[in-house]
Parts: structure tokens; C-alpha cells; sequence
């Protein structure tokens, strides 16, 4: 593991300063399940979530976004026929976006779209090991970031974030976050979020996962199940500050 | 400015128990994000929620509703296509409606439609300022309520009903309130609640702002963030009466 | 009234113990209201939920799961469409799956479904007073259930399963379930999950609805209304074991 240079406690907290002076805008095409829950998470670390997957309004919003998130969950038609046109305005207006393909390991038509989409170069794909290993074949991330030419967050137990030369390993988060549904796919909007202010995106994965995962701790140590979890999670992350990330990381 | 002759602290607290008693059925043309929390502060005030936008349901659905939410956010196509049908129903049956034309100023097409849907006469038309400027060009509420011949519930940190004629200030609420999603779109069910029971449409958003209002500043001042304001926003609904509306209103 | 040999507070405790070793997955075609939270209660409960109502997803989703849920609100094109692909899956494999016919009563294509569904012989019916009534005229559970040729899972107050020939009442629940949406039908969620690992339906029924009434009443105790309902609930099914089924469950 070669690291990734620049990145500590301070970086993330600098990072999500800037996420709240700025409010980017992240527009998601993400599942039905998921939705409210992003938006939520996104209101609460500082960003504007919108939400629409119609694809007349898709590049509107698009255009008036910061960064964008595509998420596979719930793959209907409607939101098939969105993600190109999303595709299209941030491409040509150089947004970053985020590609989750969640559950592509029980969906081969989702499995099929999800390498279409990454031959359009995500600025970052957010995957768990499943879903990596259905679309490489399970080389562990460095190697998939290689053969995928792609910059990955690798989520579970341990997240990692790898560019192909560079790689990190982060150690937060809670066993309950696994117990609320969409968790994951909020994550990715958080990693939207912070790439619309931090230009390498290596260097946001990472912040992001650290933010995302710092919170989902205080929330696991101070829940009852995963019911009080989500109400916790958001207030820390709302609440997350400077000290609090110094205190709690744990990333190398 | 004019003021609303006859709204007060106890006409609130008297439409809410109007509204308890006869528990009104509201039907909700509303966005994918916004629905579960909209059935459930329709659930916490005492009214019944149906939600579905299938157009060959919602005729039968409005018709047994005592009240219509139009929410134009995730404007899909099927959305696209329940709400004239909805609209004819209830315009048939001289049921009252809310317009609520969230992100208009980010969408043209949104924008064009709720010029149309505001040609069919809302009964009420709930906008935030940003709404209204792109709808009117930036009047002010009252002004815009001549300029559109509609009543309005202009939201914001101070909110304001008109209609044209009358009008009223409403200073109640919490900042945490836009720091979850869809607290603006569940609003608007609630005003459609309460013209289900109450005649008058200005009284009628004045009451429901009322109310909206007082359960969000009882819940921010109890709530440690955004996540744990949402469970405290509903207790405090469902708890409140005419001795609380009381003590807290801000009207003039 | 039969009862049901077999049933006791040890057996529900017993095919909790068997749902949380087993892991069931339920693909879920359920309502936008109730899609978050059926997958949170699916998740406290110890199943892992799919939520794609896309058809072209839903095969294969219902192909890798335990057990099916189909709930009938918000019933559009697409969740029309992918109903008969799933049950097809689910014949030709032997899985249990759940009808849940939510507001036939309020829609007259929703009940027409609703009753060709019925022709296709669903492991388990699950209704209220209201849609029972507009499926069968009125007929009470046991009866309905021979008319229907259905195991009858109904709920209310008191809910009631039925297979034509043994009949068993529980009594667990509280009142603040019927003010969070989408209870009943994450409840219907939960039968699918207990067919998954419990082949008689009526007993897989009985404990299901067992282990959601208990939770209820659990939170229902703890809650200060329908907002903190919500944690409080997850919380309790999250953690309910043995113990607190044998010191809490009322059948009989």
C-alpha cells in the first residue's frame, strides 16, 4: 500500500468546512428505497439534495448541479432512460459524478448498464466487495482500480479508496450501519458531495468515507438498534466538527 | 397590510379539532421523496393519507378524498398524467386542492406546467420565494396573488398567507425544518388538510401554517440535529392542542 | 373456534431463532410509501430485503429470494407489470409468497387484481376488516378463507390467521401503529419472512404477526407518539428473544 499523501484528520475536516461554505448541489438518480434517506444525509452534512429521475427534467437539474451520483438501485425504465442524458450535461460541463452499482451480483441486466457506465469514466465508483467482484472477476481494489482504469471506494468492515498508484484504508463506522437500509447508497451521495469541492478524487473518497464512517460510530455507540440509529447518525453528522474527526479517525 | 379578521390563537385550535373529528381523507399527488413523510405528518395531525399516482387509480382515490395535494417535485411521466385527471375529479366535485410547485425555479418544463395547473384555480398555492419569483417574476405574495387571482401560502422564516384581499404574517417554526427533506411539500398536505374542514382558504392556510409551525419550533428546541427533529416534529403534532397554539402563536 | 396445536410463545421465539440463523432474502414489490421502511423492518428482523419493482429486475430477484411479498398500493404500470413475472418465478420454484391487497377497498382495478392474484394462490392473504370485506361481502376471517381457498392472516385491533380449518387470535399491538404508515404494510413484509423459514403457513403467520404485535406494543409503551414510534419499534423487534415473547404474547 503506497498511502495517499496529504490525507489526515485535518485534510477531512477542511474538506467538509469547504462542503459547508460552498452547499453543492448533488442531484442523484438513485433508488426508490434510498431517496429520502439521501436526502436527508445530504441536508445534514451541508449539501442540497434534488431528487428527480424524470428524464424531461433530468438535465436541468444536472446543469445546475455541483456533482452527481448514479446509483442502480431500483432499475426502471424511467431512470434508465435518465442516467445518459445526466451522463451527457456532466460530461459536458466537466461535473464530477459518482457511480454506485448497487446489487449488480443479483441483477445481470444491472451488471450489463454498470459496465456500460463505467467506460464513461466515473470520477469515482463506490462499490462493496460483491458487487466488485461481479464486476471484475474479484481482484481486490487496487487491481480492479487498474483493470477498470477506474477510482474506487471500496465500502465494508474496512473501507479503501484506491486510484490504481495510490491507496488508502479507513477504519471508522459501526456494525449497525449495515442494519438500516440505504446506508450505502447515502454514502455515495455523501461522496458526490465532497467531490464537488475537493478536485482529486481520491483525496474525497477519502474525506468522505472518514466523515461518513466518524458519524455512523458516535451513532452505533449511542443507539439502542438500528431503529435510534438513524435519527443519532444524522444529528452526528450534522454536529461532526474539526476535533471530533481528530479525535475518532483512524486511516492510513 | 390588512390582516385576517377572525384568526386567532383559539380559531387554530379549533379548526385542529374540527379536523380530528372528521378525520378528512387527502388524497397526494406528491414527490417520491416526500411521500412517507407526508403520510406520516397527515397520520400524526389526524387526517388520512392515500398517496398512489397511478393515473387509473387516482380518479377513484380523489373522488373519495376530502382534499388534493399537487406536489410537482420528481414530475414524471406518470405523475404527468394522474394530475389532470385528479384535477377534473375534484373540479367536478368542488373539492379543494393545493399547488405546490417545488423547484419550479430549477425547471422549465416544471415551471411551464404549474403556470398551466395555476390556470385551473388552486384553492391554495404553496410556494417558497424562489418558486414565486419564477412563477411571477418576483412580486411580492400579495401582489403576486392579484397578478395570479390565487390565494397563497408564501413560505419562508416568516410566513405569509394572501389572498389578494387580506393578508397575515405567520412567525412561527424552526431553522431545523429545512435541514430535512420534504418538511416544505408535507406542509402543503397539511393546508390541504385543513381546507378540508375549513371553508375559508386564508383561514384555512393560516391554521395549517399555525400548526406546522408551532410542532416545528416545539421539536427543534427538543432536537439534538435534523435526525432526531423528525421523530420529535411528529410527537408534537400529534400532541398539540389549543393550550400550546395558545401560548406559542405568532400571527399579525 | 380450532386454535392452532402447535403454537406458543416458545415456537414464535423458536422461528425468530430460525429466521435470524437463516437470513432470508424478501424481494419486496410493495408500495413508494412503504418501500424505506419495510426494508428497515426486513433489516431489524434479521432478513435482507430487495425492493426493485423493475421487470426486467424482478426475475432474477425473485429468483435469488426466500420468499415474495406483493403489496398492492400504489399500483402503477410498472409494478403491474411486474407482479405476474415474479409469481411466475416464485410457482416454478415453490416459494411462499404474501398477498397484500392494501385499500382494495378504495379502488375498484386494485380489487379486480386483487382477486385474479387470489386465482394464483398466494401462501399467505394478508388483510384488514375493510379490503376483506370488499374481496369476499363480508364474510368473516374463517369463512372468507374457505370461500377464498386462502390462509388468512387479518388484522386489526385483535388480528386473526386462518387456514379454513384451524384459526388462532393474537392480541398484541397498540394503538400507534395505525398512526405511522406503512405498518401494516412492512408487517406483511414480515409474514413473507417467517414463510421463508417456517412451512406451515398458518404457524409462520401466527409467529409473525406474534413478533411484529409485540414490538409494537413494546414501542408503543415507550414512544411519546407517532414519531418516536418509529426508532422505539425498530429498536424492540431489533431485540426482541425469548424471553419478552413468552412474558408478552397474547393468542389464543
Amino acid at each position: 500500500m503506497n498511502g495517499a499523501p496529504g490525507f489526515d484528520a485535518a485534510f477531512a475536516a477542511t474538506a467538509l468546512d469547504r462542503l459547508r461554505a460552498r452547499v453543492p448541489r448533488v442531484h442523484c438518480l438513485t433508488n426508490a428505497v434510498a431517496q429520502s434517506f439521501t436526502a436527508n444525509v445530504l441536508l445534514a452534512l451541508g449539501a442540497i439534495p434534488s431528487m428527480t429521475i424524470a428524464p424531461e427534467e433530468v438535465p436541468a437539474f444536472t446543469a445546475g448541479a455541483d456533482a452527481l451520483l448514479v446509483n442502480l438501485g431500483t432499475l426502471d425504465d424511467t431512470r434508465r432512460r435518465a442516467i445518459p442524458l445526466a451522463l451527457d450535461v456532466a460530461a459536458a460541463a466537466g461535473k464530477p459524478w459518482v457511480l454506485d452499482p448497487v446489487f449488480v451480483d443479483r441483477s445481470p441486466v444491472r451488471c450489463d448498464l454498470a459496465r456500460d457506465l463505467l467506460a464513461r469514466s466515473p470520477t469515482l465508483l463506490r462499490v462493496n466487495a460483491a458487487e466488485l467482484a461481479a464486476l471484475t472477476g474479484g481482484r481486490e481494489a487496487r487491481a480492479a482500480g487498474r483493470v477498470l482504469a477506474a477510482r474506487i471506494a471500496l465500502t465494508g468492515a474496512v473501507d479503501e479508496v484506491s486510484d490504481g498508484r495510490r491507496s488508502l484504508r479507513l477504519d471508522n463506522g459501526h456494525p449497525l450501519m449495515g442494519k438500516v437500509t440505504a446506508t450505502g447508497c447515502a454514502g455515495g451521495a455523501v461522496l458526490a458531495a465532497f467531490l464537488a469541492v475537493e478536485p482529486d478524487p481520491l483525496l474525497a473518497a477519502a474525506a468522505g468515507l472518514a466523515v461518513f464512517g466518524i458519524a455512523g460510530e458516535i451513532a452505533g455507540a449511542q443507539a439502542r438498534g438500528p431503529g435510534s440509529f438513524v435519527p443519532a447518525f444524522l444529528d452526528a453528522l450534522h454536529a461532526l466538527d474539526a476535533e471530533i474527526i481528530a479525535a475518532r479517525l483512524r486511516a492510513g
